[in-house]
């Protein structure tokens, strides 16, 4: 590989390719080939959003088609007609079914622009300043959503107070082990009886912004007590409810949103990564229509928020959705992801290995960011590609492209497994 | 048209489509087409993006074989081969000839993303937490840039106090009529002896943080000495100078950047709309490596960070300026489109019309936010886009494709002048 | 009476003249008079001002002698002969026998400002800018005080965000009924777990600020196992551990200080109210040598930091606890008085009445603001002097002086057991 | 003398007394011994308490009379006689013949403290939280006042970021030598200009808070028309107009309020120092009555806000203003002082320095911190007292008593000339 133009040009800022010391070339599906031909099975699917795989074939053929007829590609937030079919597309498959009446908001096309415009939303309809967000948490890195986040290697960086934001403990399915945070329901009603206190010093929020599975923060995924708390503290306190499902959404468990069954009914939710199915950035969040209707025109914008290119793919993702045959699968998927897991952790009964996910996010909790390092690189030789999330890097999280075949879905598993008994048997 | 799809389920926070009310369906050079088949000459350029003009020929060529070829679509911050490319040819065409030597940073694709990354870095390296924006300033709407965005419009809609920034008057050119915010050198003069007094209250800043052209603000100019001014007094406070170029720079002024030939030498340069080339997303810093050294990899991250569909067209759009001619042409088109501006104020000596603008970014302020919507919607009518800017809506920017053919110009600035006429006659 | 006068020209925020609607004349010991000549007996001490009774006969002696000598009554921080025998007498009766080397930092003579010099000592110690403060407190009405003040009714008025600071449920003795805070020292190590957890969203703390015990906030006493424990938290993170003694310390509890045998060792405690005797205000902050030689000369003024008539009779109050004879009497009348509020939350078993306090600090939660506000009202029409604290004003305090006579404590006992009765009979 | 115990034991922040290095004991009227017996002709008075000289007969045999007869001594917000003497005797003498109609307000007994106070009202009453503050300027110590004071050495200790205020050049009568912050009206035309642009990036102001003339800034007396265009600013803009009088006021000018005859209509007037008369604290507010009725009782308190001695005192001091004559003999002395200065700077021709001042607030500006603390240490040498103020110390100010005899005056202003000479003799 040639990485000098990089390394001299590219700012030190750069963080995967250090992970990946390789110059990639093309990808298909859930193969991707670095320009020395070598081919690595990919379980990091762009951070979440290759979830139909690279390349998509159906998809390159509408855009290749969309190209060539000179298809709008950037149009702001005119009307074009690739939008509207998607929109349509979005409406008839995903709201429709559900009974939602949300309304679909476009701004630039990145994930942390949605939750600032979430939080914007939140705090402008309910003339309150102080959002609950919780530990382990990943908004976004511009200024609104980063003091959501609450990795202090990115809040360290911000160089300004992080104000605005109230903390709180995430409410894990699973607790981690070791956890101390004293989350769940009963932390839950602590806060409630905080906020019903006129002397505890908190004043009423605006909103409680929850991932209902955290990726970044280590695949912690919420159980549906905690979530229906949260959600009848934020309605009784007059606050929204949001959930920001940019990583675990548009089908990675095993159904549209990461929420779907629970009950839930959430006043905004945040959607980008797999949003636009190509790879293309897209953002976009459903905002119940009695706040959506306080916006006055025009008032958050955003250049890049008409991606036709997404809306071509986009639509075509959306596709899969029709019948329930793509989520059964997927989570037929994710089984075997588990069950992989689970078999690695029992055969390391003395390191209380964990096993977190739902449906294709899965990840193994190995306790020590130096053990995760290992097997990542572990995993990087041997032509599989994964990354490690959570507090210090301690987990590594699995999430390759929904239509991984189960082949490549196989020898991934088990090139994980080698890494982690080679960065174990090492360490 | 058949917009009820988007007045049924889109936000009521879209804006552009209020402004043109039809359904776009496909685009080529500086021609856009509605479903109805009706033509409109393109002054928008999907809000300075398409530089290079809809569907540019050589990039769509260039993106239908890289899809075709599987290429790497998305790929965060790790390696590609298409990033290579990219890469060389910015340092190739326009960093060397400038003696520059500011590292490449890649960020979540927006312009906005790129001035919150601005401000962090600045931030951090002086510790210091004020930034000095200026008056009619336009950075984006995330909460860090929004603080450093003036209009209330925008700024009401935070709900949370926007902090940490200092506004001053920005240093016009050309003093628009009736302005009394006392811009201009003496202005600078006057805040370096606040910052000079240890009892003045002010904290010494971070960051200067200016435009040299002003485009939603109303295309304000800023002259030279200004500029320098304001440079000089940031070095001499130990703070850093950052050029926001995202709408003035790739090529529209008849330059590469807007401020090339003045002598300046910014710390941080904030790109994006017209560097992707085809409309796709992207934004870049470059950064002065004596500051990019001191992040720590990965301290700020984004998704869509690694756009390879922009990268290639990208390449393409850098292309045009391996030799001066393209400029030579974009700023005889500036001098065609200013004259006819000129002559269209001159027809209206009663009203002080004023024209501003530098290559081919043109505006005529017209003085009143009403008039100018009817221009707008003149030329709407009659086949021709373009939008209102500066405070209240009061001047008209005219930004066609740099690549417009002279007859379409001429055609596009008879209708302008044809919907003055009647917008003022009218009125 | 004739209160016109301030109707007519004092601002509408006074209070308590409300609470006692009638003008006062005179007033000694724990007896204060009317212009009608309507005696009461003080419960209320004047906020917790006059520990020694009104017009300490000591007092007013060397007070006397000291204005009629032309002693210097107000001095800044200048050097003088009153202000040194004051500092000695503190040294030598309250430093030294504890083995404390704390340093005595005088500052403008009001409670609130002693807080925020504690506040902002802390901050420049520790370089952090968060102080964990807890429900209920009262800590004063300037601003950075205010944000660890937690009652609605104060900070609503504060007109700007109060930030800077984390709440959380304080450590009551004795939890109040019906209390879901969840405090106690499970909710000190839930948030030192929040702490040791890098990806918590909390930043390290400058400083835990508590009130031993919460005067305004309900006479709510906070147990030694718990102050263990946040001393500890604050110590194990590099924060300050602050005491704010302003209401129960100077005697009030039956020692010196509220918080003496619990073994707690705080880097700063705050001091007003009773330090000066006489109802002349002084304030005063004890802080570790280590700590204090970090300013620099001036850094924190207030003209008024200089009270030598404070300096004059605080001597004489501080000459009280030169042997322990004192501080036993005021256990004893704590005793009367707590016995005394037990017998009455006896006599209404079915309202679940509280008695809660240490020393002559004693209150009796009613549960119900309305019925504490009619007690109030019942006790001044039968001539005594007491006040509603607490959320809501639920809870009444009774302070009278230390060196109230027994016939006067046990007489207004009576009147406030006969309030009671009225008002709960009545309610 | 015998400075010992404090050095040991008083904290390093003590400022005044390394100034004036003895330890005093007595005082009368412009006259302080130390407990060597030396004398000291006192062109201090306590940092502008003292307008009335130390022990005031007329003050002491009041005050004596008063604690021998039990009166009461503190009494929070109560009604007390003393306390409604006073602001009879305030409204009488100072209100009603200015027609004024403002409310009086207490609060906690420091500068600070009203200021605070001040601000929050301002807050509260336009729901707006920037407040616009000046160079210069000086306000106090506590969070809120500190975020409107300028001096850095004081703004550096706080901690926090001092948010919420604009700070503007302050308007002075005679420009500064050397100033270059371009202060006057035009400066507050410039303001207008921003706050007039909906695209300056101003949020509408509370507030403009301004000293009529600086004393610790620097004995900077603004301009008749600089305070009528910012009253006249601050009204157009629907904000509060705000003097802080708390070191000018209370006669030390030659009139009551130092703003008096120049036809200004402030909507609170902050007053303390001088009020109480005898040098015990006391800190009032004037408030119109169409503001102070937005106030809910007891939203801002305060312990020691009813003190009765200050009442006492004061209203003494009050008595003062009941004839003119006093103000003449203020304006006289002030001449004298002034003509004595002038004469002084007429003597360095070479040196420009500068006499800036009002009444009997008078000083010398010697451009030069380090002369400027040799002339003070000369003074204290040679039995004088004064202090430095300004940027760097570069002033001294000169405030004897109101009262001092005319002998006293002559012999101090000699001792300064003298050791003017010495300072810059020896430079």
């Amino acid at each position: 590989m040639n990485a000098d133009i990089f390394e001299q040009w590219e700012s030190d800022i750069r963080g995967y390719c250090r992970v990946y010391p390789t110059v990639f070339t093309k990808a298909s599906n859930a193969r991707q080939w670095d320009e020395d031909g070598k081919s690595y099975i990919d379980f990091f699917a762009g951070a979440g959003v290759l979830n139909f795989g690279h390349n998509n074939p159906m998809m390159k053929k509408a855009l290749v088609e969309y190209i060539e007829s000179d298809g709008i590609t950037h149009s702001l937030d005119t009307y074009t007609v690739a939008k509207r079919e998607f929109v349509e597309k979005f409406v008839n498959t995903i709201l429709k079914p559900r009974g939602m009446n949300h309304k679909l908001q476009f701004m630039g096309p990145t994930g942390t622009n949605s939750v600032e415009l979430a939080l914007k939303m939140a705090r402008r309809v309910t003339g309150r300043r102080t959002v609950v967000a919780y530990s382990h948490a990943f908004h976004g890195m511009t200024l609104g959503a980063l003091a959501c986040t609450t990795n202090n290697h990115f809040r360290n960086a911000a160089g300004v107070p992080l104000e605005n934001v109230l903390h709180q403990p995430f409410g894990c399915e699973k607790t981690c082990a070791g956890c101390q945070l004293g989350c769940g329901v009963a932390s839950v009603d602590r806060l409630r009886a905080m906020y019903e206190d006129s002397s505890s010093g908190l004043e009423l929020p605006a909103a409680f912004l929850v991932e209902p599975i955290q990726a970044e923060g280590g695949v912690n995924v919420a159980s549906k007590e905690w979530l229906l708390a949260v959600q009848k503290l934020a309605h009784d306190l007059g606050a929204l409810f949001i959930l920001d499902d940019i990583q675990a959404g548009c089908g990675r468990t095993g159904s549209y949103f990461s929420f779907d069954g629970m009950g839930l009914d959430p006043d905004v939710i945040t959607l980008a990564k797999g949003l636009g199915g190509f790879g293309t950035p897209i953002a976009m969040n459903l905002v119940k229509p009695e706040y959506d209707k306080l916006w006055k025109p025009g008032e958050h914008t955003g250049t890049f928020r008409g991606q036709n290119l997404s809306f071509v793919a986009g639509k075509i993702g959306l596709g899969y959705f029709d019948d329930d045959e793509f989520n059964q699968d997927t989570q037929r998927k994710g089984k075997v992801m588990q069950t992989a897991l689970e078999k690695i952790a029992g055969d390391f009964t003395d390191r209380a290995f964990q096993v977190r996910g739902k449906g294709m996010m899965q990840a193994l909790d190995v306790g020590d960011g130096e053990i995760a390092k290992k097997v990542v690189a572990g995993c990087f030789e041997r032509g599989m590609l994964c990354g490690a999330v959570g507090t210090g890097g301690r987990a590594i999280k699995l999430i390759p492209p929904l239509t991984i075949p189960d082949e490549d879905l196989k020898a991934g598993l088990d090139i994980f497994a080698e890494a982690v008994q080679a960065a174990v048997g090492g360490s």
